[in-house]
Parts: C-alpha cells; sequence; structure tokens
C-alpha cells in the first residue's frame, strides 16, 4: 500500500468546485476518474479542502492510497495524459502511510486578483475580479491588519454555514498593486467558507471609501455577515499553496 | 455619416478567427451583431488584419461607418452589454471620414509567449504554448537579428498563401524571459499569413539547439517553407498592438 501526494493547478471556471457530486463536473471527480485509469483502481481522493464554483487552484493539495505499484512521482507526468487540460498535476511523491492533507495540514494562501482598470478586460474576465473604483491600498492595508491574529470571524462566513466555532487564526494580508491588477495574499491556519471572498470584499468596500478603515473592528465584533462587505466573486481566487510540517 | 473606430481585446479560444464566415463564430461576426443592436444598421467592420482561430488580440483596431448619432467615445461603454464577455471593447472615438484600420496601419505588434516550465499548467493552457525544453535566450535573439530589416519571408509563410510579394519589413524583435515565461515582441510594418507563428517555432528551434544560429540567414535565402521550423500553435499569439501616424 501506497499513500501519494498530489500538488493540482486547475482552472475552475468549468467546474462545480471541487467536490465530487453526482451528475455534476467536479475537479475531485475528474482527478478520480484519472486515477482509475492510471491505477485500475476505485481510489478515494482527499483533498486538503473545498473549493467552490469558479474558484482555481494553483498549488491544491490531495492524497490517496494504493496498491498500485507506479511510483509516485511519476503520477506527474503520466496523469498529463489523463486528464482534461484545465487541471494538470505539478508535483506528485509518495508519503508517510499516515498522511491526511485536510488533517495535517498547518495552513493555506489564498490569492484573490482584482482588475482595477477601468473598463472590463476579455482576457482577465475569468481570472480576476473587474472592480473599476479607485481603491486606496493604503486604507486596506491598514484595515487588514485588524483582522491579523485569532477572532471570531462570523461575520466573514456564509451565513447558512454550520461550524463549531467561527474562529479562525489569520497570519498575513498583503495587498499588492502591479499596474491596474490588485492582489490580496491571505496566510491563514484554515478558513471559513467564503471568508477570504468576504475580506475581499470588505476591504474592496474600504480602499473604494464605502466604509471607514476602523469600521472593520465593529464588522468583527459584531459577529454577523450582514455587517460586511460583498462576497467578492469565485473567478478572481486561487488556492495558492497548502503547507505542512 | 460617422467612422467610428474601436480597440479591440478578445480571448480567441472559443473563436474561428477573426473573419466572419457563414454559419461559424467569430470575432468579426460577434461585433457586427452587438454593433447592430447598438446602431439599428448593419455595419461594416474592417479589421486591420485577420487573426487566426484561438489566437488573442490586446489591441486589435477595426473601424465602420454609420448614421447612427452616437458620440464615438461611447460605443467602448455601450458595447461592455452587448458583447460576449470574451471580446471587449477598450477604446473608441469618432475618426476621419476617411480613415481606414487596414490601409492606414503604419505598422503592428504581435506578442507570443511561451511557457518554458517542466509540466504543463492548466491556468496557462489557452495563453501560451507550452514548450518544456531548456532554452537559450542569447542564440534566440541573436538569431532574430538576422531577420530584422525587409526581407523576403517566404520561408516563413503558409505554403499554399498566394500573395503578390513576400517581402516584409521587420523593425525589431525582443526576447524577454520572465521566471518561466519567455516572450517575443515582433514589430513589423505588416506580416504574411503565420509569419510571426512560424519565425517563433524558428527561434525555438534554435533555443533548444535544433538548428544553429546562422542557419536562420540560410532558411530565409532558401525562400522555401519546408527549411524553417514549426509553425508555433495559435494559443500564444496576441495581437498587441495597431498603429497609426
Amino acid at each position: 500500500m501506497k499513500n501519494i501526494l498530489l500538488v493540482i493547478e486547475y482552472e475552475g471556471s468549468n467546474y462545480h468546485g471541487w467536490q465530487k457530486q453526482p451528475g455534476l463536473l467536479t475537479i475531485q471527480g475528474e482527478l478520480e476518474k484519472a486515477l482509475f485509469k492510471a491505477t485500475k483502481e476505485e481510489v478515494e481522493l482527499i483533498g486538503s479542502g473545498r473549493t467552490d464554483k469558479s474558484v482555481h487552484a494553483l498549488g491544491q493539495v490531495a492524497n490517496f492510497k494504493t496498491n498500485c505499484n507506479i511510483p509516485g512521482h511519476k503520477y506527474k507526468y503520466l496523469m498529463d495524459f489523463l486528464l482534461p487540460d484545465d487541471i494538470s498535476i505539478m508535483d506528485s511523491m509518495e508519503v508517510d502511510l499516515d498522511f491526511h492533507s485536510r488533517f495535517d495540514a498547518k495552513g493555506k494562501i489564498y490569492r484573490y486578483r482584482v482588475y482595477n482598470g477601468k473598463l472590463p478586460r476579455a482576457i482577465l474576465r475569468n481570472f480576476t475580479y473587474y472592480y473599476p473604483y479607485e481603491l486606496d491600498i493604503e486604507k486596506m492595508q491598514r484595515a487588514a491588519e485588524f483582522l491579523i491574529g485569532t477572532h471570531d470571524f462570523s461575520s466573514f462566513k456564509v451565513e447558512r454555514s454550520d461550524v463549531h466555532s467561527s474562529i479562525r487564526t489569520i497570519y498575513s494580508i498583503d495587498i499588492v498593486k502591479t499596474k491596474d491588477v490588485v492582489e490580496f495574499i491571505i496566510d491563514g491556519k484554515s478558513f471559513l467558507h467564503n471568508m477570504v471572498r468576504i475580506i475581499v470584499g470588505t476591504l474592496l468596500y474600504i480602499g473604494s471609501g464605502k466604509f471607514k478603515v476602523d469600521y472593520i473592528q465593529e464588522i468583527l465584533s459584531k459577529k454577523n455577515r450582514a455587517f460586511a462587505g460583498i462576497t467578492a466573486p469565485a473567478q478572481g481566487l486561487y488556492l495558492e499553496k497548502v503547507y505542512y510540517d
């Protein structure tokens, strides 16, 4: 028995998210189909976490157990021939049998890309959120600092989501502007459903002057989704990296 | 009567190229449909030149004449609501009645993007040519210098193409590497069919050691397509800019 880790890049545009669902095209579903062709086994692929419809990944991590004797490092070459071309394996390796891509993750980095030009761009439509209002980067960065650390992020999660605790830890938020693209790089231990997208939507309201910088403290303290900004749309979001010990 | 100039960006992935063809999805066809909605007239849209299936544009230029009284600068906002989201108008303006986007063009800049990493990347698949072999940029740049100026480019055109003359002028070729992406920026007065893609395919053969640097002079002098390298695939090519007096 081998435990194989995959590092996966995908463009989420044509998929109903990561998680396998009957009758729907999903990343996990396509990967398991390709792994069946490779291993002749119905493997169970464990992802580090789900991504929503239209969200992309540059470094999603998943693992599966198999009796197939293909060496771990070969999957990254082999899978290229078995997968649709909007899913690609960037690395693969054999890991300890007790490794679990979700439970063992120490943190994740998400990147959110905003196109801040004056007119929408055809080529960026599936890869950025088009937000044409003038943005004050320094104000957004100051507001972001209030979110660093361990907080109850109830105001920054999907209302209907039912989790034991809404307490999460964010290590850093960096906001970088390059020409007309503004990127939010958010590093945290783990995230609530839509948390990154609601944080970005809220920071955009601050950057465009709709909310004041200090108001972010009030949003946090209210523990109520209604106080935060919009949920920034899926196509700007990338799961960039999942890291382990 | 007004003459309106449009600057157009498009992702070519889903289109059978620029030129209108019955029963096929084309950029010109979609633009004329949208212009009919805007102007209530069947306008004839004149492009600066064609682009092939799957080729992109960042700055294609086209013009059309209309009796509609919409001010020229408004089309860039208006068309956003009438066009599919993989075609966008980046600028629009009224120009002199005798302006012709093809005849008046003084030159064009094409950009060709190569992804030179070791494994194919899902997110870049429609926007770069995946070429995993090690490339010597300096050798490609030296070879490119032989193409600058006015030459008979018969070796660098589609064999079946039937044009009066294969003499063309290239002003500059710049080759820039940023991380794993290699870009060829080619500026010329005008180009033969597939000329940019055959130049790039030939330079890639030189960069990867398949052809020697000096061999490019022999290719030019043979005036025969069979001597040049491959036609680099469409999805790496961008019409970046068309310029006028």
